[in-house]
Order: C-alpha cells, then structure tokens, then sequence
C-alpha cells in the first residue's frame, strides 16, 4: 500500500501517522521528496482500513499495490485447483487443470420426465454435470418460482438415473440442510455478495459454483470467494455470466476478457454461462467456443427439450440437439486448448 | 401486451397461439396488417410468460406496455403513500407527502459513546431518525464486520436516550427476530434481489427501507417492491444510493432522474443517499439538496463524529458540524418545494 | 506520478530507470523498501508517457497523483473563469461566477416564424441566450439534417429582434468561417474528442460550449478543454448532458455529481442539458433545479412553440408555457445558491 | 412501426393521426382493441419521425420492429459482403466470406527502421495488410500526436518493400487528399459518430474499417456505416475494439458476442481490434482466439519491435516473435471456421 501525503505536511506530522500505521503490525517506508511524502507500507496490509486513512486530512491518495485477497490469490497458491468428485458410469470427472467441464440442463426443473429427459440427452451428448434449478430467483414475485423440494429430488432421480453429479442453487442459508445430497451448490449473480450465505457456505465442505454479479468488478468476485474460503472451504469454482451493459441486443455483455485476467490473478477454476449472458439460444455455440479459445475451464449451458414451452427462459435453452452438435465442435476447440472434455 | 408476429405467419397458426393465450387468461385483439398480424393482449398480463413467448417459433417481438408491477404501480393507488410512526419528543414523523424525511447517523454503531454522541448532535440538527449499522456488508471478509447483536441494543439505547427512531440494515431472515424493536428495516443494495428475504420481509409489518441495486433497473427495483407487497407489506422506502459507473471520481453514479421516474411510476415514497453515491464528505451537501430539488422525500446521510478514525466509510462520512449547517440550507430548498423537515 | 518497481528489481537496474527519466526533466524520489522501490518522480510530469513505463519489464505499476491538464487545472488557476459578453437590451450577460445563464430554444431552427416566435419568448422568460441547430448531428442519415446556413442566417436574424446572443453547434472545421457572427460555437457530445476540431478551435477566439461526450470520464473531458486551450482559446463553458446507462426510463443518465467534482478540479464554467440527459420534457424542471442546488452555473435548455411537429427531438421539448413557469422556480433556487439569473 | 395510443383515445381522433402518417407515405394497420387503439405502420418507416409521435398526445408507446439501416441490412442484402484488393506477392487478400483477415504493425509509425521492420516482420509471420497511425487521436494534446504525411509516405515506402496493403486512421476531412495511395482508410472509435467525415467517406470508393464507438450501440454503429452507404461507398468493415464498462482489470470490454449479432443484422464483414479493446499485450493472444471462435472475419493487432521505447499504447503491443506464435495457433482455429488466413 502506497499512501501519498498532501503537499506541504511536515516530517513530524507524518511521523505521527506513521508510528499509528506500525501499531497496526506493518512496516513502514518513509519517502521525503521535493514536493511530497511518500509512505510505502510493508506487511500483511489486507486488515489496514484504508477507508480511514482516505478521510485522514494528511493524506491525498491512498494506492492498494497488493490484491486484498489472499487464499483466492495466485501469488501465494500458484498450481491450479482442480475439483475432483465422482462422476457418471463409475469416472472420474473434474473441474479445472487439462479437462474442460461442460455442466448442461434446463433452466428450471418442471417434470420427472422433463430432467430425466433432458439428463440422458446431455449425458449421451458428453456433458459431465447435469443443471437444473429447484429454487429460481425470479426478477417478478409472479413468475414460476421453481418446484423446490420437489425439484430437488426430481435432479436426485436424475443423477440416481444417469449417474451425471448435478449443480443446482441455493437461495438462502435455511435451503442448506436440503442440499446435502447435491454435488455442487450454485450462488447466483444476485446472491454473489449475499455475505451472510457465503460466510456460511465458508463452513459447509461443498464445491461451490460462484457466478459474478451483475455489476461486480473482478476483485469483488475474488473477494466473494474469499470470503468461503476464510470459512475453510476453498472448492470453489468461478463463472463468468455476463454483466449489465449498456446495449439490448443481448441480454447481458460476455466479458471474456475477464478469463485470462482472472487465471492470472488466481488459482480457481473458471467457467463460463453463455446462456444467461445472452438471452438468445441462436448465439450460444459461438459464445461457447469463444469461450473455451479464451481459456476457459468450463462451461454451463442450458439445454431444453422444449424451449417454446419451458416454463423459465425459453428464449436461451438450446435443443438438445443442437447442445449435440454443439459438444462436437468443443471437441475440436478443446484439443487445440491441450484439454480434454 | 403487444405481440409481433413474423412475416408470413398464417391466419391459421396465428388463430392457435391466440386460442393458448385465451386460454391463459387474457383477450386478445387481432390485427392482421398487409404485413405482419399483430396481437394486443388486454387483461391482466402480469402471469404471461413473455419468455417462453419470445421463444415460439411464430413470434418475432414481445413488447410489454402494462408495467410488470401491480401494487408498486401508481396507476392502480394514485396516491402518494406516507410511512407514519412515532418521533423523538411525542411527535409523528413520517416519510412521504409532505414531510421531508433526514435519517442521519454512522455507517456503523462503535461504542456507546460514538452512537449517543452522534444521535444528538443529529438530533439537534433537527434529523428526524437516526441511521447506524450493526450487521454490516463488507466486500472483505478481513475488515470490521459490525457490533452485531451488541450494536443493535447500543442503537436502541441511542432512540431510549433521544427519541429517535432508528433505521438499521438486515443481513439475512434468521436475524429478523432481533430486528422487533427497530423501527425501519433496511435492506441494503446488494440484498435488493435476495428474494428469499424480500419474501420474508413481505411476512412482516415493519416499514422497510429499500436499497437499489449497484446495476438494477428502475422495474427491477419496483418489482423489488413487489415481492415484499405481494407478502401483504405495504411500508416500502425506495432509495436510490448510486449505481455502478465507469468513472472513478466519485464512488458511483448517482442518479437523480430516477426520482422524478419512480414518482411517475410508483406511489412509494424515495429518498436518496448521497454519502454511498459518492462516497466523498465534501460532494454530500451538493447532491443533499440536488435530492431535495429534484423531488425527493428525504436522505439518509453519514454523520461521523471523528471521520478520520471511523471503523468504516470514514472518507464519505460528514461531520455534526457540516450536518448542522446542511439542515439549515434543505430547510431553505425544502421549502421551495413545499414540504417540512 | 509515482513508480512502484517489481518485487526483487535491483538497485543497479533501478538506477538505470531513474536516469533515463530524469533526462526527460524530473527530478525522482528513490524509497527503497524492504519489499519494493519506489519512485517519486517531482516536476512537470505531463509530458513523461506512462505508456511506455507500464510496459517497462521494471515496472509493476504507474500511478499518476498530477492531474494530466494544466490550463483547465484550478491548482494553477484559483479563480473562477467567467465569460462576459454583450446581451440583450445593451446589458452584458456571462457564464461563470455569481450569474446563472440560461441558454434557451429549439432543437433545431426550422422556420423564420419558429425561431423567432421561440426567440421572444425565452427572452421574455428570462433566458440570456438563445440556443438553436442548423447544423444537427443525427444518428440516421435519412433523418432532417438541419437547415444548414439558411438555418444560421435565421439565427442571427433572431438575434437582431431579440438581442439575444446565440449558441449554435459547429459540426466540422470546414463549417468555421460560417460562424464569424455567432456568439457561442458548441462542440456536441459526439465530437467532444474530435481532435482535429478542438485543435482549430483552439485558434478561434470565440467562446465554446463543451458538451461531455456519452462515455467521457471527467479528465477526458477536461483533457478536451485543454485540447482547446493549450491553442490559446480559454474560453470554455463545460457541459454534462448525460452518460450512457444501462436503464431505459429516461434516455441517458444526468451525472450531476459531476459537477462538484468539476469545480473542485476545474476554474471553467460548467453548465447542465437536461433535454438532451433524460429525452423527456416532463423530466425538465425537476432536473434544472437539481442541476442549479448542485452548483450549475447554467442550463441549456430546449424550448419548442409546437413540440408534436417539431422535426427533432420533440418528445424532449418544453413548451413556452411551462419554460416560463421554470423560469420562476430557478430564480428562487439562484437565490439560495447566491446567484442572479 | 407499432403505435400504441393511449387509453381512452377515440377512433376518431385515432383517424386523424393516421391521415396525417398516411401522407407521409406509410399504410395503417388499424386495430381497436377493448383497451387501447393500436397502429401498425406498413412500408418503408425509415424517414418517419419517431421523435415527434413520441411527443404527440395521443401516443403512449412507438415501437420501431423494422431495423432503421436499409443498405447495411441483411433482409435487403443477403450474401456476405467480401471486399478484394491486390496483397502481397501478386496476389489477392480479401476481408469478409471464407477469409480470415490479419492486419498487424505499430500503433504509431516512429522512423523508416521500426515501420519497416515490423512491416518485414508480420508479413514473414502471416499477416495480410499492415496498420500504422500516422494521425493519431491522442487524449492529451501534450502526447506525442503522430509523425503526420511523413509517417503516411513511411507507410507507403513499406507497402513498396514488402507489397502489404495498408491500413492507417484518417483524423479529418482535409486530410482525404493525402490518402489517395491509402488502401484501406480507418475510422477511429472517437469518430464513430463525426457524420460530416462518415458523409464525405460516402463519396469516396476507398474501403473503409469504421470502429465502434466506445459507448455505440448495434444500431449505432450500423447507422454510421449506413451514413457511409447511403453516399454510395459500400466497401465498409466494421471492427468491435471494446466498450466502456466499469471495471479497470482491462482498459474496455471486449463484446465479442457483437460479432454473431452483427453477423446476423447486416452482410458487412467484422473484425475485432484485441490490442486497444484490453490495453495489455498478455491478453492479445487470448482475445484473439475468441474472436475468430466467435465468429470474426478478421483482427487489427498492434505489434511493435520494441515495446519497451514504443512512442504510444507500448503497454498493448505484442512482440514480432509472439505474433509468429499467435499465428500459427490462429491458423488452426480459422481451420476450424472453415476458414483460410
């Protein structure tokens, strides 16, 4: 952290400040320029309140020059985390390193014969993970709320059945006890800085699948990570899902940029959501290879036997096949990436 | 709601969705142009799913003209709705109307001292609740998460000391049981899409202070409304607190259009927090009476009796003395818009 | 403009760095810190390119803590900027300091009648200028151009009759010696970074009104000033009209924080388009109170006899009448803010 | 065009309005609904107000269904439009239809060395046309603005020894005469929307790449290619280079699912601008690969010998030997478009 002083404040001033700056354990350098001072601090910054310091009247600019995450942070965790965890027809599958993790399935659940479809479709297409939602975050208090429990153990008999592990969300803490049989909970881009859930998934030993918010900068994706993994559970997988942009011909702008930049910023996994970052099936396979040639370790898409008559999200659910199709291509694409699907 | 059909849609295939749609509910009116058929949907079209509708394959442009909210809606309760409760000194003070509303207090609760200190300087300045956070919503994990529990009974000291009724934030539903003596709930901007809390809070009858999201619309925040009105409570406080930018002068951006939008459109009470918006002490008087002439109801502002050395938001945090003479000049501009503080 | 070095920069590759920038004419601070070097670099560092430094393979990160501009810096210029020139009924009317100008008329002059009609009635409200196109920038190329010199002329007749100076937009610089007669040349919001322009208006000795382009950050937007003055021409008036949003309920969104934010960096005039911000006239007054509590020194402001034919921009037109009865309103505002109209 | 009136309209004040549309040229569709009255307009809506029906009082909504650009249109224009000119070695290069365009250099031409060099350089490595700024836009006036003709006639001496076409930015109408030998002329991204120079570009027959304003919309930049059009140049190449978002890990956002929706909207070829959409060199090779997984007929990348001492956007620009890299992963992938570099 670099603190510059404003022009004209005294060596004794800056003294003062500097010994309350080392009573809170970090070191500090003491730079006396012509124009300025210029204090660089040493140590463990991450807990410094630099809200405080900005108000301090001695100071013009406070710089953070390290990230303030620690366990999400590359620097000091550099190999890749790779979530590992059993997988359809007595494999292995997983999430991060060489192999390319494609998670597929409707958007919400709606019928035993719906996700039992829908999950042997994916499955003989080649996705590892099934999706579905039990409990949907709907923009209306009107809309299809998801089947909840019900939903939940419709995804169950479709894993029991395909053997594919299943990613399903999670909207509220109360919702935890149901999810125990689940193999990856979903935080939703609404929830993303939900700090009271993710303080709680902090204890749970779950893999985690974190989807950015809406609005929400690279840092504080990392940060919502790091708060479960200052709980003690560091499985957790991030997602690129689109932001809020200024245009309508999609629904959301893909950031994909923010892939290469995270995978240099950090260790964990990190997939991608074409479906909700655009709002329009027609344009999910190209998103979907865009997004493995950008470095992607994964995707999650949604795949509907009947998008004309799904009851959430229609408009972006590919047919399955289409997803068929589409899977052939990211065969290609992945093995010019050195990964395997 | 206006349905476009693609270009050379039989009478036949149009006759059938129209038949399905009948069957949802609603009339339709049936224009066959020498281009397209165009069908108006006429009754109430809040439960259409507009997704699956875009999705079908004969459609080419939904346009929903009925706004997607019912009880938010100013179309359905033309009048303005006024928040009452009991003040400090045996008086009412209520939010909306007529009353210019100021909640001002600490971003969060530190110690006896700081609290009552604060709540009557403010109080003096002639606020009428006082604001302060006990469960606080930090982007790290490492900085200073709230008193919890013992903030929330220090802010209970503050209003038996002063007569102020507070205003404090809920993080999640386990902690609505020790909000029952506060006096407004506050659901701050990254919990305005956490529906399972919206839904609780629609449960309770205690007015609510309603956050907009970093990147939400005004529908997304009126359908926010919604989910807490659809549950039978009628008390919302909308606030518009900034939204997410691409300039980095100010913390975000703070938009006073909305006010005049949501008035048009809603019958709830706004008011506007310009210490988060800009996150900078020296813009709050600026955007304070910015708010109040562009038709606020009220603000609620960052009172700090030592901002240099504030656990949290020190740098957007205004002195009592800065307050003091804030009050004086928004007497002036509230007077111009007819209203009282 | 501050140097942090990469971790494990040696002292000797350092020094080399230091050398080569101190050849380009700044003296620089060396703090050698148990973790990192810094560098302070002390002088005029407008000319050092931050670009290369960042892809020094030496360097982690440049932090500039000088503002980029100079001439439009209040630092070196502590005094308001205002502009005087000749006004109606042989008065001077300015921009700047203790007056409010308002800037009044039609999108676009369409008819002799229209304008002056316009013309007399603005100045009958109290306007001290009259705004008018006859060069408009469209976004489509099949929508009404303007009247082109035919339109200038009818200005400058309108400015016979009423004594009204005049503030019309200039589109290209082949378009300048057109303009001789014209009070005030505006550069539009598409054009605030036309380069070329600014550097020929740089050499005119006319007044400009510089409207913030859609995406522009508040150093671009200076960074444009400075363009225009380091020609020689410091007779700038700012003008914030709107950034591009992601909302839809008005057309783009007012950033009136702006405002103090350029005042504070800034000595020239800044005034405020809310016709142009929200595209919708019956968000103007609301917005022009704001805009003056916020510490506008003016507005511009589209005034049309006959807003459902006019050619351009109609929806965001107010009519006579109620520009009248802003007009009221603004000169009870002006008095709070310790100004005249 | 759909309009919706508002409710309680009668059919005889409805008529009247379409009197007044069907002069100008358009048939009404004429559907009264229980609710509300509803016009469908018929034929070719291009040059009908919207502005001004917007502003009428009959009016509640206007929605346009028809795409407001003709001759950038798809509908109208079916097949790919594929531009062809002379390239290196005798032989052909062309953009758009079944190849992949690359276009390579330095930001700015520095001296006949570096613009010859890495002219040599990008041609041995594969790339079809060489860039380089001789005119450049640079957001301060104290930066270093380009070495002007002398830089335009170090293009051309390059174009002679290594028979490249060029591509290189024109900053003015004046300067049209100098680009005669030009072969492609580039629009920057500040100019986007400068329609005096997208109207004289119109009148020429050079092949135009029109960037993307940093805040444009889909319609935008279509209506600035159709100001091109609409001159009668059709030889236009549209090039996303990233939009203004909020976060800073990169300089803009690169929205690549522009290019499958430009695709579909309209017939002209896409490329995509890696180097200025992200401003770092590490994230070029990335973005590159999706582009052309996206769907991209082409990229604009900026190489430069030494980096290091780059005049301008050092920070972005990739190296010779990573560009021979990048190309030959960039050859697998076009393989996989069906596509040939």
């Amino acid at each position: 952290m670099i603190i510059a002083l404003k022009q004209g404040i005294s060596r004794a001033e800056a003294e003062a400040l500097v010994a309350s700056l080392e009573k809170q354990g970090v070191a500090v350098d003491f730079s006396e320029g012509a124009a300025q001072i210029v204090l660089g601090l040493v140590g463990d910054t991450t807990a410094i309140n630099d809200e405080a310091l900005r108000a301090n009247h001695l100071v013009e600019n406070v710089i953070r020059v390290q990230e303030p995450y620690k366990r999400a942070n590359r620097k000091f965790h550099p190999a890749d985390t790779i979530l590992e965890m059993p997988g359809a027809d007595g494999k292995k599958v997983s999430i991060g390193g060489a192999s390319f993790a494609v998670i597929a399935g409707p958007c919400s659940v709606e019928s035993r014969e719906q996700i039992t479809s829908v999950a042997r479709s994916v499955k003989k297409a080649g996705a590892a993970f099934l999706r579905g939602g039990a409990f949907k975050p709907r923009t209306s208090p009107y809309s299809f709320q998801g089947m909840g429990c019900q939903g939940l153990d419709l995804m169950l008999e479709a894993r029991k059945e395909t053997g594919l592990p299943i990613v399903t969300e999670l909207m509220e803490i109360s919702q935890l006890e149901l999810f125990e049989e689940v193999d990856v909970i979903q935080v939703g881009a609404r929830n993303m800085q939900n700090f009271a859930l993710l303080k709680e998934l902090g204890r749970s030993r779950k893999p985690i699948l974190l989807k950015r918010g809406l609005a929400s900068t690279l840092t504080e994706l990392l940060m919502a990570a790091e708060y479960i993994m200052a709980g003690g559970n560091e499985k957790i997988v991030l997602c690129e899902r689109g932001i809020r942009g200024f245009d309508n011909f999609a629904r959301n702008t893909l950031d994909l940029a923010l892939i290469p930049a995270l995978k240099r910023k950090s260790h964990l996994p990190v997939i991608v959501d074409p479906s909700h970052a655009t709002g329009l099936a027609w344009m999910v396979p190209a998103m979907s290879k865009a997004a493995i040639a950008a470095g992607a370790d994964g995707l999650i898409v949604e795949v509907h036997n009947d998008p004309e008559h799904a009851l959430c999200d229609g408009e972006q659910s590919i047919t399955p096949e289409v997803f068929a199709s589409l899977m052939e291509s990211l065969h290609k694409y992945a093995a010019l990436e050195g990964k395997s699907i």
